[in-house]
């Protein structure tokens, strides 16, 4: 299984979203997460070596994967892909995940996005850096984003501190924002990921 | 066998290297060339399907790989790679090769180059588009690099049209060109790579 993550915009999780995925693949097989972004942030993320998984740079990814053993791969492609790197991210993975924080210009920014994909292909957005409750701002993008008519995670990723902690420790993420992995892994066990 | 091709000029013969090794490795076993370089040149020479061996951009790769049964990668890396780009592209690969033109800046490009990478890198340097005899360019360019203390292929892949042929229809290297490629195939057989 390789899930890509990608995005047009900085600052919308995806760095989080890929060491987060890489967790739950983890659990089910041997995992590389692949830190294909040259701002390297899920390396630095890793470098204290307490992560479930291998992560390695683009450079070093053949290398990795020639050694064998790997089930799952999980792609940190770099922010703003020309239109032939969309399509070619595309066919290189299972399941991308787009994410997204909800106001309306990274929302705007994922619609754009979604034109660019090959026809036929596998994706959902996914609705990150949610404010916390009361505030509506999760839930409003995820209807949004329907009303487009794109394939969405019921689940909103919420803003938590925990997230800040976890990449300073340079460990995988715990408590209550793991639960929204968790029920994401779930929507993804109910849907097309077996 | 890993084998990356780096530089940091741009029309140093990167591309042409990268399908002409790929075309001696692919003698030997099954056979991927990784096209990470943007402008895609490897990819619109494999385009037509002639060639012995599979080319998939960086974006797909790790598809390929993980369906399995590649004995040998060669890479054809972007030019101008970062210093952090240079190290891990080195601890990526089995072997390094620096194309370079026989003229005193790509010389002079390849030797800060080589000052970048890591300590123990097997590299070598390969003297392409070299002008033809009477001219000794070719030959002067590899004494030059070897007083710099560089391991150097003693063959200077010659200047000529069959390149311009060959990647136009899309087909592997013949004739005379093909003859520096096999010279070049034998220097690596008598070292390093077995």
């Amino acid at each position: 299984m390789i899930i890509s993550l990608i995005g047009w915009k900085g600052g919308i999780s995806k760095t989080t979203s890929a060491i987060c995925l890489a967790t739950l693949l983890a659990r089910q097989g041997k995992t590389l997460l692949i830190d294909s972004d040259p701002n390297r942030s899920a390396s630095l993320w890793a470098r204290k070596g307490k992560l479930p998984f291998t992560t390695c740079t683009d450079n070093e990814a053949a290398r990795e994967l020639m050694s064998g053993g790997y089930q799952h791969t999980v792609i940190d492609t770099p922010a703003r892909p020309g239109p032939d790197d969309v399509v070619a991210i595309a066919r290189g993975a299972d399941l991308l995940i787009l994410p997204t924080t909800p106001d309306p210009l990274a929302l705007s920014a994922l619609v754009q996005l979604t034109q660019e994909l090959p026809e036929g292909a596998n994706y959902r957005c996914l609705v990150t850096i949610s404010p916390p409750s009361p505030q509506t701002d999760g839930a409003e993008a995820i209807q949004a984003l329907k009303r487009h008519g794109l394939p969405v995670f019921e689940r909103a990723i919420r803003r938590r501190k925990e997230y800040i902690h976890a990449a300073n420790e340079g460990r995988t993420v715990r408590g209550i924002a793991w639960h929204d992995w968790e029920a994401v892994w779930r929507e993804l066990n109910d849907g097309k990921v077996g």
